[in-house]
């Protein structure tokens, strides 16, 4: 069983109250107030700046070279695409570039990046891989799965976001980071450790069910 | 004036929102609910030993042995001294050192000492500092006022809480602290730097908050 | 006068122990001995990977996405174009990838590096700025001085790497990291800290000579 | 077998080209000369206090409330007892704290201190560990061997370096310290991180013979 597969076993009840989170149910059938997604598009844009930091930090915890290329895929990506993508999106709804970037840092946002740059830079590779692993394959299970419902629809307004999350693209880069996240794990992880592995990948769980409920609190 | 105070007037809604919170008031006229106080005092061991780490963080980042020995008693503070009078605090109520060990981190207690570590890691030693700055002032200015109100008096169930933070030894180490975060300052903020360093003090002050705001409710 | 004008001026005999160093001008009149440069070459290459490292720390640290991405080239530029470049270079005389990946690091090179590292996690983005800064600069001032004196001439077996650090390519980059640690200190240099990051640059200057020493020492 | 005679065993090439350095000779029978000694005091009182932000570092590091206590202790050690005992050793040889702390870091000193700082930041604890154990119970080693041999006789000016590194308190301390090391290995360590902790101890036995060198070096 793939590491991940394992931990995910291990929290089911923090990974259901995540990848099944109302904001999740409601993005899929399409009933999430705008304000909600708004509250959460402008957030996310923040975090995913923190998340280049915390792939930053993987380059520098790196063991090998093949592990800093492997990190540095992830810093390419939040740097080079997904903030621009994010800008884009956030345009159809009137949002400029400024918008999100002086929105100011609301509370489950700081609490799971710093969470997790805490984690990864007091631990080694794999704390830092365990912290991460919600957000990146939650993302990648929850598109997929909304998809395989046929959330996608047309007259989703938030089909576009579906559309991404379960693309190839998305997809390929969950699976690479999962594959990593195992080899690091084959390498490092002892029987002592793994309740400790556990407990960052479960309250990164809970820590992503917040960033969920900030969104739909966001509702006037 | 001092930089704390420069700080605290440009923070002043944030500082009031932290000061002067419903849990603040209700300590101080002793109808805090028990479960609310409970609550909090568990998280806060929690939120003390990450503080440990931040003061021995401090130590690594400090660029003169001076600085270091300054940083060096904020650990020892915590570690020789704090976490046993929590025990004992704590003891009055029936809670045991290893209920407060093996409480799970709550979200509020994550947030403000995560961000407080990283705010060190990455900025330096003011960067540091001003995320500590509304724990160990806040708690000072708390303890002094309530005392001022005679909020100390002998019905309180919550007066030995304000003695500790209103009694001299802990008053002299918040004026210890404000000198050095002064000194700090002094050696290398910059008016470019300022907004930042103002930023990081907002954001404690309002993780403050939700620290107070988390034990409210815990009220069942 | 930008501010790494201000600092070579300061560190005078340093910058010239390092810029100027026997191993320097042997390079540039081809009388270095070949076991010399293949040492430093080997070195090298293991000193790069701590290099990025270091950029991929600055981006961990960068105070705004703007600095995120001035260090992101740096962490680019080395794993994705000049560690292959070395390679390439290597094999004109003989020495394979593996060659490189498994040699020991000496000291010099391990001296050198951590110190950028250290430097740069227990300060600020200038602190590392100031570390990493006679590596780029002065390679490009030596590369760009040599090719002035036209030791790129083509009986020179260093030609190459002559033409490497003189070429348009590096003295932009050089350009560009010059720019930008003026720009960070415009923002936060203090008198105060001034003499501190000075000697910071000038330990990185000796460090950059023990390295060269390195190269010479290595002659049987 | 403890884990330090583990990795000493492995690494007898290192830890003999250290631990019987000509340096530590010349010690044991009085005839190293007293500027390549009193070098080496000065260097090593500097390299005492970047061995103090190591085991701060140590703190913020540690996983539980155990090993942040065991690392405190380190702190302390250096920064409340061990610095003074130098200032003291110093002064029978007319060298004033203020010689110490105005002295220029030497490149050993920078790199071992800095080696392991980075080890301990871009690893975890047991990482950081493997690179303070050839110092911690190096000495203890050497200087129980030296006592052994009667070199601690009165008529040995460096008498008394031996015999606070021979003395119970110091050889307790080593005592705790591979103790401590031996448990966090039984915790965390793989098959597959032996050899990159292998390599840790093996380059900082080789940064420890470079600092005593850079002692003997030190005769005009």
């Amino acid at each position: 069983m793939k590491f991940f597969e394992r931990l995910k076993a291990d929290a089911a009840p923090q990974w259901a109250g995540y990848t099944r989170h109302a904001f999740v149910k409601q993005l899929g059938d399409g009933t999430l107030p705008l304000e909600c997604f708004k509250h959460y598009l402008v957030q996310d844009y923040l975090f995913l700046i923190q998340f280049a930091r915390a792939y930053a930090l993987a380059v520098y915890k790196s063991p090998s070279l093949v592990d800093m290329r492997r990190s540095l895929e992830g810093v390419k990506a939040i740097l080079d695409v997904e903030l621009d993508l994010h800008v884009e999106l956030c345009s159809q709804w009137d949002m400029q570039r400024s918008d999100l970037e002086n929105a100011p840092e609301d509370t489950p946002t700081m609490a799971y990046t710093r969470f997790v740059l805490d984690a990864g830079m007091s631990g080694d590779l794999l704390d830092l891989q365990a912290a991460l692993a919600p957000c990146i394959l939650g993302y990648a299970e929850i598109g997929a799965r909304l998809k395989g419902e046929g959330a996608n629809r047309g007259d989703n307004p938030y089909g576009r976001w579906i559309e991404e999350y379960s693309g190839e693209q998305y997809q390929d880069v969950a699976q690479g980071f999962a594959d990593w996240f195992d080899d690091t794990a084959n390498q490092v992880l002892t029987g002592h450790r793994y309740p400790r592995v556990l407990s960052l990948f479960e309250k990164a769980c809970r820590l992503e069910s917040d960033f969920w409920q900030m969104g739909l609190n966001a509702k006037g």
